[in-house]
């Protein structure tokens, strides 16, 4: 029985935290799901997470594992904390790190959802072999993480690559940040469905999304009525990548990605939101970028992404300190 | 007499071109000016250019000469090249860096001038000490260069850095590039005269300018007149700082960099543009990016500072190789 080498990946939502165990290459060996209990204090949710960390490294006598790594939504790479979660009753700065450490003497590494996503696609999914991309995530919201010259973008403090935040509407829609008009309103899960509820507003087409209230309505069944041919959904998913194309057409100037890859829920709807995004990101790029850029869905599995870019994280900081 | 070690920095521009003799820590020992003849083929200006550094170094009997570093427009970096650039004849791709090597054995390295701008703040300027900013060079056109953890970022193809090709206003003015609504239509030398015929067709107010034509308005001559108080030509100033700065905060979410500094002519007009920019980048940060990223003049000497940005590169690439 050879020693097998594996990190823990940990990736914190506001509905269920993933723990897993995963090896240098990407395989996801073994994994356990906790409900994360969003009313709970932090301490109580890492003590949690602890026991089922124990209880999947109990039944693998030969791992020896090697770090931590987390993905949590606000959560800042240089302090080791997470800032006033949108979907956590934490309040203010929790030192997640730092609890961490009461349980385990391995280095433990943090970073925002959506820069674990970034590495996750780098080491193991369809940034492989890449220096320069952008991973977007389109769930609830839209976030991004930014890969340059082989690693992530940090920036200063340590919340680089808020793409969501871009403006795409001057004065547009409201954005949970208390501003108006931001990219996430436009494109991501909830704001194709106000993207709908929009244009059930304004056109007289039949559709059968016309019998589902706002709080019913998901980006699953925009989706699912545009497979069936429902015009209002099919716009929607062409407003939404036409938005989406356009204003990545201005990231592209930033850093000059090789890729921008889609990932998240919402890209579960396949050509309907890629083709339209490839489509108008071409229109909009500055002539020296044209034909360069590939638009590519996620090579993660969507299952075990959130917590492969966690294990990614852990698997770059052990390598960064061996390089030391 | 003891040796001192210096790199040649040149500044390829549309008129004029300068090389100059510059130490590691950043002063400018000497330099010479040739016209640039833009109808000119390359090889001849690279034979007229060596001309002149050897006339630098015959009275610098006791440098070493240890690099050359390249500042030009459309410049890339990877390949050594000057690509169809806007005001020279040169036709297509010319490899510079090829034609420079002709006559010296030190390393040559180029790239475009604002990134060479950029380099230049960060070896020599406002961006000591830091390890993210953004540099804008307000001049005929915005040109960027990106400092991402220490680095300057070329992207996949070494063209990363086009900020001056976002889209500002959709639509909107009419861009060198083919495209409309670039922010350098409107943030640039060139772009304030053209909001000041705008102004002028839309105001009645009385003002200085309306004795100007288009083709001899320069944006020293607005500023001049913003400080004699005219109305259009301070509105001007607020109109262009206000689109810049709010264009800069989709900038910030990218990268968060704890400064932008601003260079070029235009930042001639002083507070007449910082103010109003820093006003509406701070007004359009993201929440937690409020009150964290300065807005930094040039830390250059304007009239060097084409040479140390170049000659910055320069002393990057070869410490770049001295680590390796």
């Amino acid at each position: 029985m050879t020693t097998e080498e594996l990190v823990i990946g940990v990736d914190i939502g506001g509905t269920n935290t993933t723990v897993g165990l995963v090896d240098r290459n990407g395989h996801l060996h073994d994994d356990a799901t906790v409900p994360t209990r969003a009313d709970e204090a932090a301490p109580r949710l890492i003590a949690r997470l602890d026991e089922s960390i124990r209880g999947l490294l109990a039944r693998r006598p030969a791992a020896r594992m090697k770090g931590i790594g987390i993905g949590a939504p606000n959560a800042n790479y240089y302090r080791g904390t997470v800032e006033s979660p949108p979907n956590l009753s934490w309040k203010g700065v929790t030192d997640v790190v730092g609890l961490f450490r009461r349980y385990s003497e391995v280095p433990v590494v943090i970073t925002n959802d959506a820069n674990a996503a970034a590495i996750g696609e780098l080491l193991f999914g369809a940034g492989k072999g890449l220096k320069d991309f952008i991973v977007i995530t389109l769930g609830t919201g839209l976030g991004s993480g930014l890969i340059v010259n082989g690693e992530l973008v940090y920036g200063h403090d340590g919340f680089a690559g808020e793409l969501g935040h871009m403006t795409a509407r001057p004065g547009g829609r409201e954005c949970g940040c208390g501003r108006r008009g931001c990219l996430e309103t436009y494109c991501s899960a909830t704001g194709i469905c106000r993207t709908v509820y929009e244009l059930l507003a304004d056109r007289r087409a039949e559709s059968e999304l016309r019998g589902i209230a706002f709080n019913d309505l998901t980006a699953k069944m925009i989706s699912d009525a545009a497979e069936r041919g429902d015009t209002i959904a099919r716009e929607a998913f062409a407003v939404t990548g036409e938005i989406l194309g356009t204003k990545l057409a201005d990231s592209v100037v930033h850093t000059s990605p090789a890729a921008i890859i889609l990932s998240g829920g919402l890209t579960a709807a396949g050509t309907l939101i890629f083709e339209p995004t490839a489509l108008h990101l071409e229109r909009h790029l500055l002539n020296i970028f044209k034909g360069k850029v590939k638009l590519l869905p996620s090579g993660l599995k969507e299952r075990g992404a959130g917590v492969l870019g966690a294990a990614a994280l852990a698997w770059t900081e052990l390598e960064k300190s061996h390089s030391r």
